[in-house]
């Protein structure tokens, strides 16, 4: 195993811990691979929260921003960027929200997702009267069967958008049901493409040329680059984790980020106990993944169980003793930055610095 | 279904929310069930994490408090609560732990778990010179294997407990393999009260009578609160969840905290889709429990699927429309509080106060 962050010294656990090299590497390398492509990153932060990580993907060229909030989009605006698109269907019809979405729309280059004629007619409310119409995706569904509408709704939906007096730029797309093994991430690339080229031939329909197709997650973002997408929204790529590895999507040594963990007890039957639970290290944990994460120094140690505050791990080959640090790769790096206040940034394993999780927990 | 909690009009969303009557409903009750044995209850607080309501499980007669990290009991003694048992193979062999420890020792009566020769002398150090000894607890394992040591193993650790200078006042139990459906919390109960009189008998061989013998979880407390047991450790009974009711611990009247949230989508095929994914009702989903929670509007719907900020419901029966707010139950309470930095509060379907989670993300 080629991982390549190294804890400091002392570390105090549980703790956060992300390699600012390997960031770096990450954010550089995955902003060429789409410039190659001609097409535009657009990097969810939901997964970094922290505006000094997206400092960086900005300047490696991001053409914008997704936020799965509004809060979220308050906390980047906040600190200076003006390019977001909230990838979420929107919901506009209440006077608190309404009156936040229209601040935003004021503030910043806001586009949302839209896939209901009710929630498109309650975002033209809110936003009625300023000056410019808010610009909107179309949400499609590519067979997730999360949100989104099937291409034949496309047309309804945008002809509500604009009904609604809302600026309706593209359509846009996420094949979550690539989160699987074997050709589960190629499929689900195909079916952002296939649905976004029946979006285009839908709006193109009603006279818009769609400037915005946009999909993807990190396992499908390099395999649905191609046209008609125009976009790319991967967020864990920054970071990876356990379940990126697992898919193929990244190495050990891209592993950016992991979580400090002492040893709390070691028994002879080859179990021993981390001080590294669910409220540490999230319960995410698919069937096709093995265990609730791994520890590169101990490879053979398999990660059976969590309660809040303890990971259980068994192993048939050496075994850490008590008092022990070790790294725990997480299964999902997304929800375990949302747990944490702060990010402990390391570099050749020592502390160099310390981001606050700017919109932990903002949900709403 | 009996589901007492009304949301306020107008509520923004995903938002978590707490029923004052039946909080005070739960911890009167439980409270008059362990008094009526003549067992202790020393409430796990890492659910609630809120001072007003462990001021109301002490009101109720609590003989202590448990925690599961240094950062919680920090938390509780800060808020003038001095009773407390950190129910943990705590590792004091690091400075920062150690000078921790050894503060909260000098200001409050605080008692820690301990499994291991290695994590004794550790306590030991960190405490030396203090005017009196500090009290542990030998932690059992009753066949969970998580932590804790088997019955044989115990006077081992009491010993060296000793040979540290440590005040063994008892032992302590966690019958965790009593999360399951069946007779999994009869069966876990019996192994709690089974491995705490064994462990009594090996402390009788050291010649320390144990003043505490510790057991229990919120399926097990009222099965193992007997002799020779002299306290019970219940933390989720003040909310109740998805998990407790589906195990007959309590029933849908019972539950005080729920996540309100909002339908953003609605699909003619049966699906519709909350604002309320795993950033807000947590991942935890043990196989035995239907679906990732509850919605008691909607018996119904079943909870298929969360992402971080999607949860998605199928139903044959009726289905909320686009914007409607709805009540959500989650499997585990926990975690849920432990993703957010206050509790709303409210009576009769009205906002009577927030307060906020002081102890969420003390995991250290």
């Amino acid at each position: 195993m080629s991982f390549r962050i190294r804890l400091p010294e002392g570390i105090d656990t549980p703790t956060v811990v992300v390699d600012l090299d390997v960031l770096d590497h990450n954010v550089a390398t995955w902003a060429q691979r789409f410039a190659d492509r001609g097409v535009g990153l657009r990097p969810h932060t939901k997964t970094s929260k922290c505006p000094q990580i997206v400092a960086r993907q900005v300047a490696a060229g991001a053409v914008g921003l997704t936020v799965a909030t509004l809060g979220e989009a308050e906390v980047l605006a906040d600190a200076g960027f003006d390019h977001l698109f909230q990838a979420y269907p929107l919901w506009a019809g209440r006077d608190d929200r309404a009156r936040r979405l229209r601040a935003l729309h004021e503030r910043v280059d806001l586009m949302v997702g839209v896939e209901s004629a009710e929630a498109a007619a309650a975002l033209g409310v809110a936003v009625r009267g300023t000056d410019r119409a808010l610009p909107v995706l179309v949400e499609v569904d590519p067979g997730m069967h999360r949100s989104g509408v099937l291409p034949a709704d496309v047309a309804g939906v945008a002809r509500a958008a604009l009904d609604a007096g809302l600026d309706v730029r593209g359509a846009f797309t996420f094949g979550g049901h690539g989160y699987g093994l074997c050709d589960a991430p190629a499929h689900a690339a195909d079916d952002e493409v296939a649905v976004l080229s029946a979006a285009a031939e839908a709006l193109d329909g009603l006279g818009i040329v769609p400037a915005v197709l946009s999909a993807g997650s990190t396992p499908t973002a390099q395999l649905s680059a191609r046209p008609p997408v125009t976009d790319e929204r991967p967020g864990t790529y920054v970071f990876h984790d356990h379940q990126q590895v697992t898919l193929g999507v990244a190495g050990w040594d891209e592993v950016s980020l992991c979580v400090a963990a002492t040893v709390v007890a070691s028994h002879a039957d080859g179990r021993f106990v981390l001080d590294t639970g669910s409220k540490a290290l999230a319960s995410d944990r698919p069937a096709w993944v093995d265990g609730h994460g791994k520890i590169p120094a101990y490879p053979d140690a398999e990660l059976r169980s969590l309660s809040e505050h303890h990971c259980v791990a068994w192993t048939t080959g050496p075994r850490p003793r008590v008092g022990e640090v070790v790294a725990v790769v997480p299964n999902h790096a997304c929800t375990v930055v949302n747990l944490v206040d702060e990010l402990t940034i390391v570099r050749d394993g020592e502390v160099v610095d310390v981001w606050p999780v700017a919109s932990r927990g903002r949900n709403r």
